[in-house]
């Protein structure tokens, strides 16, 4: 009799301790976290007050809580990196939304696109004019259409079709884009190219997804449109490897499939996210002559940010960690 | 006397002897070649009459055969290709330039891109509604601009201010495109997805181009453009490993990077372009629900033109050979 009790005991202890041992391993194992950045250039310590500086900080502490709340409460990336990236595109210091910078004939045209690293599925939009919000109009076109990539007075067709937030031209023009505009056309400032606002992020059943959002290049005509739409150059997520967001001069991004490169390194080299994405960035973008940078985070929930311009707005949260947030090169 | 006579035709006859063999090797060793698609989709032997068929093998041997002369001529793969692709843009037969599918709106909008495997420079346009033959404005665009990407009205002042022939859009607008629209429309027909034109070449000197052009999909509404502007989806081509140019459902390729993952499979894994090119279009594309084809070429003069649909209008003509025409699977 006391034999049994002794057994029962000690099997319930087994089955506590197991239990609270897989516990404590789904918890290391569990790993979850948001990564933004604001935009990569030029962007200099001597340049910037204090105040600026606490500005652009909060805004992307903002964003990141919001996405990591999302990935706390058990929401999936898709809805962190769209919370995130909508802070980013309301603020007006971001070059993304309100805040856009201005085509050669004063308006703002603006392009997105995001990516679901568990089915490959994507969505991109470009040239939009009226749409509040382009991040979840390229979440839109990913979940309600069949398309992936919408453009122009079409993609905003489309848009109103799904009760998407339009806008008017004005809500997006800041005073101080206007004026950025005026001196670059008068050559009094020099053009910064790099500009766009992007988040990733993998939440806490292991899948990854990528978005980014921009208002392209100052001064720019023809319809210009960089490497934001183009699913594998500014954004590219698989949960075979990583999720990407790219922020630089579009057109080396565009012809390097920067985005996509890391990944493949990943996957057909075997190298490690950090290192797959120094290749792409410090070697192979750096050669063409491109500047700009990524964020991105793997599988495992490894982080890394590389640029090859002297600052790069940028920061992470991950699970049982704090927000970072860094701007300069050496931080 | 004798034998330094006798040494001095020893030495030339070595001469000779080396020479003819360099020369040899030298033929032996420079390939060149160009293979071209007209689309890919339903084409079954048993809905085409003798006399159809007739007229696409003519159009595609005609392609094939420009592109090859300005080969032969030491001339590069860049104008082989736009010269092969202008020929196939300006037949009725095919889905891009005259003859292009029809939106929704009964419009023609068309998209095309190009690159080149030399210097990873590239070209891409989409929206086009006046432009004669988009690959060359494509071109243009990679040439002559600082962008890759323009799309819309923009893309089209710069086409005027380039000088490339702009058209009215009664000229992309043929009868057959209209009845089929009709009968889509109506449900009597049902939707071919995959009509667009592309080659890719090797030239003496190496340099391997690719190029692909189109009017997109039939029926289709909000500005929708699928792979074929984007870079690394539709069109790609790296002096590194080959040029690839694609036709199909354009979103599946675009999700997969279809052109880039083969090029990356043979950079970063080793294998041989057909090896590649199989894993993607008949494993990955075919397992994603995806439909359509790749034509391609690697630096060493290897074809590989795979598809996963009925049939696919392809062709190649490499050095020494003849042009080679190809419609359906068994053939």
């Amino acid at each position: 009799m006391r034999l049994k009790l002794l057994r029962s005991l000690l099997k319930a202890l087994l089955i506590i301790l197991i239990n609270s041992n897989l516990t404590f391993y789904y918890a290391q194992n569990n790993k979850f976290g948001i990564v933004i950045h604001g935009g990569a250039g030029t962007i200099l310590k001597e340049r910037m007050n204090e105040e600026q500086i606490n500005l652009y900080k909060a805004k992307l502490k903002e964003a990141l809580k919001a996405g990591y709340t999302v990935l706390e409460n058990d929401g999936s990336s898709m809805d962190a990196i769209v919370e995130a990236i909508k802070i980013l595109e309301d603020s007006p210091l971001f070059n993304a939304g309100k805040g856009a910078v201005l085509t050669n004939l004063g308006t703002a045209e603006l392009d997105a696109s995001i990516m679901n690293g568990l089915n490959l599925e994507a969505g991109a939009v470009a040239g939009l004019k009226h749409v509040k919000n382009p991040i979840t109009l390229a979440r839109t076109v990913m979940e309600n259409s069949p398309h992936v990539f919408l453009i122009g007075e079409g993609a905003e067709e489309f848009a109103k079709e799904n009760n998407i937030e339009m806008t008017e031209q004005s809500y997006f023009i800041t005073d101080e884009r206007k004026e950025q505009l005026e001196k670059i056309k008068q050559r009094e400032a020099e053009q910064n190219k790099h500009g766009t606002v992007g988040a990733v992020a993998l939440d806490k059943n292991g899948n990854l997804a990528a978005g980014t959002s921009t208002g392209g290049m100052m001064n720019k005509k023809f319809g210009r449109v960089g490497d934001v739409p183009v699913i594998g150059a500014g954004t590219y997520a698989n949960n075979n490897t990583c999720a990407v967001s790219a922020t630089g001069h579009g057109e080396y991004f565009i012809r390097l499939s920067v985005a996509r490169d890391i990944s493949d390194l990943m996957e057909y080299k075997n190298l490690p996210l950090e290192e797959a994405a120094k290749e792409v960035i410090m070697y192979k973008l750096q050669n063409l002559g491109g500047t700009g940078g990524i964020i991105a985070i793997d599988r495992n929930g490894n982080i890394t940010m590389p640029f090859n311009t002297p600052g790069m707005y940028r920061g992470y949260y991950l699970r049982s960690g704090k927000p970072v947030i860094k701007i300069f090169m050496e931080e």
